[in-house]
């Protein structure tokens, strides 16, 4: 048995079921070695960026890691954005990254550079290169181990091509899975305390605490101590709709955070960190906790979040408190002229039970967690390390992940093109998955950005930096180029029309919604106004407003 | 004026021109700050990979650095790979990478990583991260001067927000760009003695010395002592054709490369590396330098190439002598079905005197460089790095730094989706872009290393890796989904006659060859046989059947 070939069972030994793949010559023996092992499926990307957000989705969706195949350091380098994401959002990767033979580097062939030196911005915590092929396969258990522990991560693993092509590998036996500890005994009873004392506290909920056993356990210590919860603002996974608690998610906009999180006396972490500002901007504080307020950590990352919430539960007495649950409501059909607030609306219409909804719609979808918040339950993935292009590789991963789930994805015309060779996988694969492009021709964050940022309001050269509109993309085309059904849509009645066929016909599809900017004109030159005015405002009017812009 | 004004006059005085951008937030100083400077022109791409990859052509053609504007470390992870082609081309290029502020990465927020880590990988030789705005002008120098040395290389500047909106910046005067020294004499004498003995030499060109002075000082050296002129596998430029010395370029099979290498006693390094295979394969020899030949430097890559040859040839009294040059040469217009080496017969057919011919066709470009060896004087860029997705991005930078001569890229359809985002940029700046896709939905190439590395003719799920014919693509719908004007070609007439039409109408044009692959059935398990067999075969039959399959 070649080192490929133990290295292959051993990945599915530990559980691992796909690869998502990119491969060159120097992963030759990895790619015969599939017909090796009838566990493992491969699928196919054009682009590594591809490959690493689909194995992000993936892991997400289906609570264990994908393996990716890539091609040496530049393969790495071109799944690096989607790694980025993945590692912010704790999500478990395994990436194997085929290198030249060790005998060959010397030489600094073509191909040849520091694979460990790029790996490090995304796995601080596992990079390895397997020195041989009798140490390949504890090699790939130990990343595998790295990968699957809380947190998740990524870990990579090179794989040098004579280590996979020589004989006499040995496959290893999985992993232990390590048990994550729950918070302990004196931070439970003294958070209780705290709850108990009548300050003013949220509970800020991310990773683990965002799917519904933590969301109800969640619920119940909100509805005991009468407090609010809150979300990270861009979760992994978060588990929501009709019949689960509703939480409220941090703004992206910081001064809107900043209303959310006003008169806050104690912060209350559950697998999050505390909230900071998105990016600097000049004169102004990154960090969103206010000032005075204190901050406590439930569970931590490597704790084990739903543990410790149900501990916090049994110290208050909550467990048979009545959490307040969202009830099921959906928005009418939307009629005319398309715009983003009416793709939202739509998608709200018809969100299916089960469905998997992937939000990298930026400006775009402002309007989709109010609109979706009632809808039947379903799962929201979101862009956890503003990488954008994760969007329709997470719907990759996602779909084959759940096959029997109907995954749609909404993306920002901007944010679609930099992985926008995920389709022909979608194609490839016959996925389910509704991509929904919102074709604005603009990269419209930044033209609010720009402002925000106190750069001013950009001469011509400036401006045509966040512009899309010469020549306008058509996204319909991409999608059928690529073996992609698609549509576009330019009024609401066609848009519904289309999701509804979308969803009801198997296989992929694409609807691009031309709309005009969701900020533009004089509501873009109201909103740093706004976003200045809302601090001094009173408390009420200013959650009024907050609410009006980004629900 | 602040830090990002003043960084673009400073760029802008030490003769840099154009930008080619990818921004988010934290560079929105630095995109507000073009409209300050006239001298800058600014060139968006919709992904990283496009703006480096532009960066890294117009570099080749323009001789000088263009700047590439990068958001973070996530955007320089994507444009790696073209920023590896362009190190190991010795490529100037200057990149500024916005980051974050410096007072906010100690929040760790969604985008921040370890963006100097990354870079390491591309810039090993200078990598800064701009202190402060009084700083920044100095780094900038800095940068451009590292990038413009002999070698050329990639500088990366990362630019936090706060150091790009400070006030108070002083643009900094232009670098003095450094002379590389020339060979010394006694190197130059011991070569000259080497050329007189009438062993078996041959001089082995690359980099500086594959432009024309250098050209025709090697071939007047070539032609007194009698020994054949090489270049390197993937030139960065070559410029070639009718009139001028006409070089073969070592085969990218290193069999092949044996063939061309064998019996030789001495090489003679002018700014290239002895040759290495491009990988590494089971019980064959990296090195492709034949046992017992000697190899000599001329000038290394941070000598003047066209001095020392030219030293080279007083020393051999040969600058009267006559250079071997190329005769005037085209092939007839090609019929019937098209074929890959039928696309390469159209192109030399009607090559256009001045004309930069991209060449990342990788199997379906091998009659390339016989089609087009006598055609009218033109420059030939290649794939120095082996990241494949260089093509596309290098011929809208070579556009812009050449807006008078037309670009002919010819791609591969693996190849081409890795960067297909550069046809948008093309159709926005309105180039005279052709690019000419081999549609023969596979990873060619793969097909033939699968058997190259021993790991067998791969089971079904291996060579689905390599297959990309399910669904095929379609490159036409694709550019035109860019506003690229598009064609498909099945026939030689169809092809030939787009070709035409492309050439005689600026502005940017696709033309998709409908193709079967090259090395497919038969020919693909002839290949490894008569591979093997080449070294065992009387040298002038090895010689004939490398000629025969790739001349």
């Amino acid at each position: 048995m070649n080192g490929a070939q133990a290295l292959m069972k051993t990945l599915a030994d530990a559980g691992i079921a796909v690869c998502f793949t990119n491969p060159g010559t120097s992963e030759m023996h990895f790619v015969a070695a599939l017909d090796s092992e009838p566990r493992m499926r491969a699928v196919l990307a054009l682009f590594e960026g591809v490959a690493t957000g689909a194995a992000d989705g993936y892991a997400r969706m289906a609570d264990k890691p994908a393996a990716t195949l890539l091609h040496l350091g530049c393969g790495l380098g071109n799944g690096l954005a989607n790694l980025h994401n993945a590692r912010k959002g704790k999500v478990p990767v395994v990436n194997i990254v085929g290198d030249h033979a060790t005998t060959h580097t010397q030489y600094d062939a073509q191909l040849q550079s520091d694979i460990e030196t790029v790996a490090r911005n995304v796995s601080p915590g596992f990079v390895r290169t397997s020195a041989s092929t009798e140490a390949l396969c504890q090699d790939a258990v130990d990343a595998v181990q790295a990968a699957r522990g809380l947190p998740g991560q990524v870990a990579t693993l090179i794989l040098p091509a004579d280590v996979s092509w020589g004989e006499g590998a040995q496959p290893c036996a999985p992993p232990a899975v390590p048990a994550a500890p729950a918070a302990d005994d004196a931070s439970v009873q003294a958070i209780a305390q705290l709850l108990r004392s009548g300050k003013k506290t949220a509970l800020l909920l991310g990773g683990q605490a965002l799917r519904k056993p933590g969301l109800l356990a969640a619920a119940r210590i909100a509805a005991q101590a009468g407090v609010p919860l809150l979300a990270e603002v861009f979760p992994t996974r978060l588990t929501r709709g009709a019949g689960l608690p509703a939480v409220e998610r941090i703004a992206y906009l910081a001064e809107m955070a900043g209303v959310q999180l006003a008169d806050l006396e104690h912060l209350i972490l559950v697998d999050a960190k505390a909230p900071v500002s998105f990016f600097a901007y000049p004169g102004k504080k990154s960090d969103l906790v206010p000032d005075g307020c204190s901050v406590h950590t439930l569970a931590a990352p490597e704790q084990d979040a739903l543990a410790s919430l149900e501990k916090l539960c049994a110290a208050l007495g909550a467990q048979q408190a009545q959490p307040r649950l969202q009830a099921p409501l959906r928005p009418g059909r939307p009629t005319g002229r398309l715009t983003a607030p009416k793709v939202c609306k739509a998608v709200g219409h018809l969100l299916p039970e089960g469905a998997i909804l992937i939000d990298e719609a930026i400006t775009s979808g402002l309007m989709l967690g109010a609109m979706t918040a009632g809808c039947p339950r379903h799962d929201l993935i979101t862009l956890t390390g503003g990488a954008i292009g994760q969007g329709l590789p997470n719907a990759v991963g996602a779909a084959i992940a759940c096959p029997d789930r109907p995954v749609i994805a909404l993306i920002g015309d901007g944010t679609a093109m930099y992985t926008i060779q995920a389709l022909w996988s979608m194609a490839r694969e016959q996925l389910h998955v509704v991509s929904i492009i919102f074709n604005n021709a603009s990269y419209s964050v930044l033209n609010v950005e720009l402002e925000r940022v106190g750069a001013g309001e950009g001469g011509a050269k400036a401006r045509a930096q966040l512009d899309l509109a010469g020549p306008r993309l058509n996204f319909a085309q991409l999608a059928q180029g690529m073996g992609v059904h698609a549509v576009r849509a330019s009024t609401a009645e066609d848009f519904t029309q289309a999701l509804e066929y979308a969803l009801a016909t198997p296989g992929p599809h694409l609807i691009e919604a031309l709309v005009p900017e969701s900020l533009s004109g004089a509501k873009r030159k109201l909103l740093p106004w706004l976003l200045k005015s809302l601090p001094s405002l009173p408390r009420p009017v200013a959650r009024a407003l907050k609410q009006k812009i980004a629900p």
